[in-house]
């Protein structure tokens, strides 16, 4: 069976699969803790050693579920690496206190959700802790000195970010050393390859990881002219090559020079399997470019 | 009396008052000169003892108006800081030879209009001299040279930039020390908070200086769809906190871990209390957000 | 007879003259081997001795209608500087095996790509290659180690990109030490003004070269607004100043502080004159912003 290769984030960070297990619709599935426990099994198996949490997935609920899975298996954590996000504040029924969707990167908040999402979790340490979104109001300085205890008190390894743009992630990593930005790109959302930011990761030498591979699915539902385009040359690539189109869309990302991780969103085993087969798929330059005209509606300049 | 409290621009820099009282105004005021040494006292009580001109301001006369109120208290000069700025050639019956609107950046037109400044305000040194916009043709080594020579004839001790994009700032500051920023920032001019010019000033640790703070007066007068819902969230905050919205509004700025200065804009002194009285007032981050929120016409992502 | 005067395009980097001969149309000018030499004789006797040429062009001949001029004057390439680009893969029947048009800054076409441009024009060396357009699957480790293997081997003397933003250009330039970006900029053409890019220049002291200073000859031909009031106003200053509009166009360009160098894009030589004649006036500033004014359609802020 094909297993992910693993990657260093960042150097002298932290090792990962280079395909993760997105959990950010975990609770949606309505499974079992045994079912929970056996799709993180068959991933595992897969190579897929990495899991993509946060505090707000499934209105905060989905770390507990992804806690009472793990719960049935002692010695399973250590052989994951885990991931968890904060700094999202939701109106939700649960954060009855909450009165407006708002961000929150103060100290006392970070190391908050933190320590709540290991218990949920029933865990000792988070592998990686990613700001989830850019705070206008985000004190570097504040955040620096809340990794740094954090980090300290062996509740986090290593940190990052989310969804920052190049000068938000440039201000956070003069104040403290970060290994991803975690960001959106698929081949329904480009903007990333040259507004700066995987310049940046390349720069920096900080592996991105990207979520939304497939475009949160419409890269196989909608009907656009631009999804006709690039759903019609990925068929085309994919059956020259004998995989699905989903194979050749993750490969079409993990191409990219900064070594990119990508997440999957799915609980079937057989599509996280799609991400891990695209590991093992180098693109031809000519096959890259067609897709990314294809997503562009224009040959390149 | 509440007093502005002090705030160091940068490291090394300069301390200010984080309230400027800003002259551009000054001559539409019509007043005489002792008026206009009072609204300078009535300032200093309140801890604001900074001050913002600019060579332009009032079609090349602020600067000799608020002269002639410092000529009537000797002594007064040693309790003031003194910003002011040079870099725009106005087309006006005081300037003759200018014959199209344009920026200057020129060693010696920089060093003639500070030392006109210094003649106008009938003082040996200004505090700090901004660039006034970013100027197309800025070679930033004259400038420097300029700046070091100003400094070094005690004309000019700190220096900064206005209106500055971040890559703008950051070529000057390359080639010689910068303590601030001063660009426009309020509820109804937003993009300072994600375009990378206030990351640039929290991570060079350099406070900006805020000018439009109420938008121009905008926020109190306007009937659009963006100010309506302005207003009234700024109406409800200040309801619930006892002060007028106008304070809510500095408070609003002041909230940035940027450290922001503001300046005002009126020559009333009871508009110049709002903002001191915004100073003693931290938002929390609902109250921050839904003001953002309003004026974006969205709630966060 | 005028010459064009010589600049060093960064620190440590190659002395080129400040007018460029560019000879990407060089194929259609359909000329004879000995016409061509006489075209460059003519140049290098107004001092435009930097020659500028991609592998592209003229669809992948243009690089053998010089070489064929050069061999008739042996002695010759000691006297020029010569430019050349790579990293475009067009569809053309010159190149039978691509089936889309890409870019391509792999190594291996890197080096095989300049070995040809070598092979095409006779000579031992380039004095500098550029990467002709930002390739989204640039590895900026791959290029570097490319720049080395070729500066090592004598094959190429400095290194460069065109049409890079900055942080492509960032990321390229943290892993070689680059000369210059080749960028678009004209009285029609505006963005990298206020973009970053020449202020990135300018920061790094790396003269940029560049090309389509007249527009592509709208400057001359269109008949939009805007080209009607940028002519309007070159040809009011052409005028006053005894020369041509061209030369004032070209002007408006050499008179940035980044000490840009302008790419001819003609055949005939007075047209090359018209550039070299530009390097003799230095606009003031009323003049320059006048026509900035002109094209934007509005007076500065």
């Amino acid at each position: 069976m094909q297993q992910a290769p693993r990657i260093t984030l960042a150097p002298g960070g932290p090792d990962f699969s280079r395909v993760v297990l997105g959990l950010w619709r975990l609770a949606e599935w309505q499974r079992t803790p045994a079912q929970r426990l056996l799709l993180v099994e068959q991933a595992i198996a897969l190579g897929v050693t990495t899991i993509d949490q946060a505090d707000i997935y499934g209105g905060y609920t989905s770390e507990a579920l992804f806690g009472e899975a793990l719960a049935l298996s002692p010695g399973l954590r250590q052989q994951l690496q885990i991931v968890s996000k904060c700094g999202i504040r939701l109106v939700h029924p649960n954060r009855p206190a909450h009165g407006v969707k708002h961000y929150d990167t103060d100290r006392a908040h970070l190391i908050a959700s933190v320590e709540h999402s290991l218990r949920m979790m029933g865990t000792d340490y988070l592998d990686l802790l990613l700001i989830h979104r850019p705070d206008p109001l985000m004190d570097a300085d504040e955040v620096a000195d809340a990794f740094d205890q954090l980090r300290r008190d062996g509740k986090v390894r290593y940190f990052g970010a989310s969804n920052f743009t190049p000068t938000q992630f440039a201000l956070l990593a003069a104040r403290f050393p970060l290994v991803t930005n975690q960001v959106e790109l698929s081949l329904l959302h480009l903007p990333p390859l040259d507004d700066g930011t995987l310049d940046q990761a390349q720069q920096l030498r900080c592996a991105p990881m990207i979520w939304s591979a497939l475009g949160g699915g419409r890269l196989f539902s909608d009907d656009s002219a631009q999804v006709r385009r690039v759903r019609a040359k990925l068929a085309q690539i994919a059956a020259s090559r004998g995989v699905t189109p989903a194979v050749i869309a993750y490969a079409w990302i993990l191409r990219h020079p900064s070594h990119p991780l990508v997440l999957t969103g799915s609980g079937r085993i057989t599509a996280i399997a799609e991400a891990v087969a695209a590991t093992r798929i180098v693109l031809t330059r000519e096959e890259w470019f067609a897709l990314w005209c294809a997503s562009r509606g224009s040959e390149v300049a």
